[in-house]
C-alpha cells in the first residue's frame, strides 16, 4: 500500500486503468470457460502476465475480484427493479432481473466454486442479500410471507434456488427461458404463510 | 489395471484393505477439518503418503472417493426409513435422516466443493436423488404434491435447501438442531400444489 500511495496521481491513475481492464478481461474469459487461464485473461486485458500478478497475487484472487465487480455492476442494475405493491409481485420482478444476471455469469459463478468456498460467495452476495432481506420483511408485515422461519433462512432459500436453476442449466435438465418461472414458482410456495394455517 | 490382476489374490485382499483403511482415514480427517492434507489422511490410516498416492493420484481424487464412501455408507442406512404412508410425512421421515447424514458430512462436504465442480457432487449423490425421485412422483399421483414444475426440478430443490442449510450452519446464522424443522417446513410448503389453486 505504501508503494502505491508514494506513486503520482497519473502512475496511480495508469494502475486503476490497468485493473479495471484486467477485470473486464478476467469477467469476458470466465463468462465464456470458467477455467480460462491468467495468461488467456492478461492477453484479452491487452496487459502481460506479470502485470496481472502484480494486481492479483493468484488466480483465486483475480476470479474473486472478478466475480464481485460482476456482483456489484449486477447491484447497481437491479437498483432499477420496482419494488413497490404487492411484495410477492415485487419478489416475482426482483427474481426475473437477478436471475438474467445469474444466467449471464453462469459460467463465472462455475469459476468461482471452483477456488472459493461457499460461505465467501454468499458475503459476495451481501449486497443483493439485503435488498431480498427488506422485501421479504416487507412481506412478511402486510401477512404475505410466513414469519415461522427466520427471514434470513429466507433469504438463504431463494439464493440457494437460484444457484440450482444455474446448476440445472448447466446439466442440462432446465433452459434458460424455463428458469425465471420456476424459481419464481417454487420461493413464493416456499415464502407463503399457507402452512401457517390450519 | 493388467498389474492388479496380475497380483496374487493375498495381495488383492492387501490393497482392498489398504484403501478401505485410506478411505476411513480420508472420511474421519476431512470431517475434522475440511483441510486436512493427504499426509494427515495416511497418518490417520496407518500408511505411507506414497501408498496413499499409489492408490489416488491427487488430493481431489481422494476427496472425491471419501465422499462417494460416505454418500453410499448414508444411502445403505437410508433404506431403513418407512416411506410409506403420507408422502408427506414420508418426505420429513426422509429429510429428517438425510439431514442427520448431511450434517455428519458438513466438514467433508466443504472438502469435496473445494475440489469437485457443483455437478459432480450433485452425481455423487444420485442414488439418494433416485429416492427421493420416487417418493416425490408417488407424491405426484395422490395430489399432495405439485404437478406443475418437472420432479428433477423438485429433487434439485430439496437438494440444494439442504446443502444451504449446511452452509448456514457454518456461518453460524442455524444450529443443527434446529435444521431438519427448517428444511422440512420450506420443502413442503415449496413442494405444495396449494399454488395452484384458486
Amino acid at each position: 500500500m505504501a508503494a502505491i500511495r508514494e506513486k503520482s496521481p497519473a502512475k496511480r491513475a495508469d494502475a486503476q486503468r490497468s485493473i479495471e481492464a484486467i477485470l473486464d478481461g478476467a469477467i469476458r474469459c470466465l463468462s465464456r470457460n470458467p477455467e480460462a487461464s491468467v495468461s488467456e485473461i492478461a492477453k484479452t486485458a491487452g496487459v502481460g502476465r506479470v502485470t496481472v500478478y502484480g494486481h492479483f497475487p493468484n488466480r483465486a484472487d483475480l476470479v474473486e475480484a472478478a466475480l464481485t465487480r460482476a456482483i456489484d455492476d449486477g447491484h447497481a442494475g437491479l437498483e432499477a427493479v420496482d419494488l413497490s405493491g404487492d411484495p410477492r409481485d415485487a419478489l416475482a420482478r426482483l427474481v426475473d432481473s437477478s436471475w438474467q444476471l445469474v444466467n449471464q455469469s453462469r459460467s463465472l459463478l462455475i469459476a468461482a466454486q471452483d477456488v472459493l468456498p461457499p460461505g465467501k460467495i454468499r458475503e459476495l452476495h451481501a449486497g443483493p442479500a439485503n435488498r431480498v432481506e427488506r422485501l421479504i420483511e416487507r412481506g412478511r408485515d402486510e401477512g404475505v410471507f410466513r414469519t415461522d422461519l427466520p427471514t434470513t433462512w429466507l433469504v438463504g432459500v431463494l439464493h440457494s434456488i437460484m444457484h440450482s436453476a444455474a446448476d440445472e442449466i448447466t446439466a442440462g435438465r432446465l433452459t434458460p427461458d424455463e428458469a425465471a418461472g420456476y424459481i419464481t414458482a417454487t420461493v413464493l410456495a416456499a415464502f407463503s404463510p399457507g402452512a401457517l394455517r390450519p
